[in-house]
């Protein structure tokens, strides 16, 4: 039963990362909680509160992206009852028109079950430090 | 009830920045779960996994500050069982001999529940982006 659980939270994570890789703002609709109390923190952001203005901060997004990918590493997650924590890297991949940006970002994904699904709660995602350059690195 | 639980979550968070604040490792120590999947990740860092390795980080913030206060505004908290979630802004007054500096984080924390106590096992603190200084701010 808990590997069945840890199953349905690792593909609520995955239809989140699809929603964002979609543009589509009613697939990522599908996926929130639309409560007053839900909060999302993309990386550079301030706190956004309530799933209308987390809505809106996802459209705003979705306009000014061409395209989007997220490659998840180490992805980890611990479920309590029905909350789940899932851990993750984010490497992102986002083009606009000539534009294309590398990032990496550390990203904590909670999760609610309501109704037999889970739906997020929390999206908080924050760069990682840059790597050095290489004319940065001095070889010993 | 569920106030009485929220006033614990909220003394529990509140210990969390008390530990932080003495520059104690051993009260820093005495309010994580020490299991191996706890995780923390301080404002510019990458991931930190496990109690022993966060309490390696948290010695080597505390050897290099002198005096950490820190402000707290926009407590929220959710609890579902024995987990708590706590967002907060974190106003940060961090001083290191004649240096002093300011910044403003935007922080998850999580809590579980064991042996009646409250226990922190997610620190997720990401900065918040700079208020531009006056001479970039157009009057109307």
């Amino acid at each position: 039963m808990p590997e069945k659980i840890e199953q349905e939270v690792l593909e609520a994570n995955k239809r989140f990362y699809d929603a964002l890789e979609s543009l589509d703002i009613d697939q990522m609709g599908s996926i929130w909680l639309h409560e007053s109390w839900v909060k999302c923190v993309h990386p550079g952001w301030g706190p956004i509160s309530g799933w209308e203005n987390v809505r809106q901060s996802w459209e705003a997004i979705f306009q000014n992206t061409q395209a989007i990918r997220v490659r998840l590493t180490g992805q980890s997650i611990r479920m309590i009852g029905d909350f789940a924590w899932v851990s993750c890297i984010e490497n992102i991949a986002n083009r606009l028109d000539a534009s294309l940006d590398a990032a990496e970002a550390f990203t904590t994904n909670l999760f609610l079950r309501r109704d037999n699904r889970w739906w997020i709660i929390l999206h908080h995602s924050s760069l990682l430090p840059a790597i050095k350059p290489f004319s940065e690195i001095t070889i010993q």
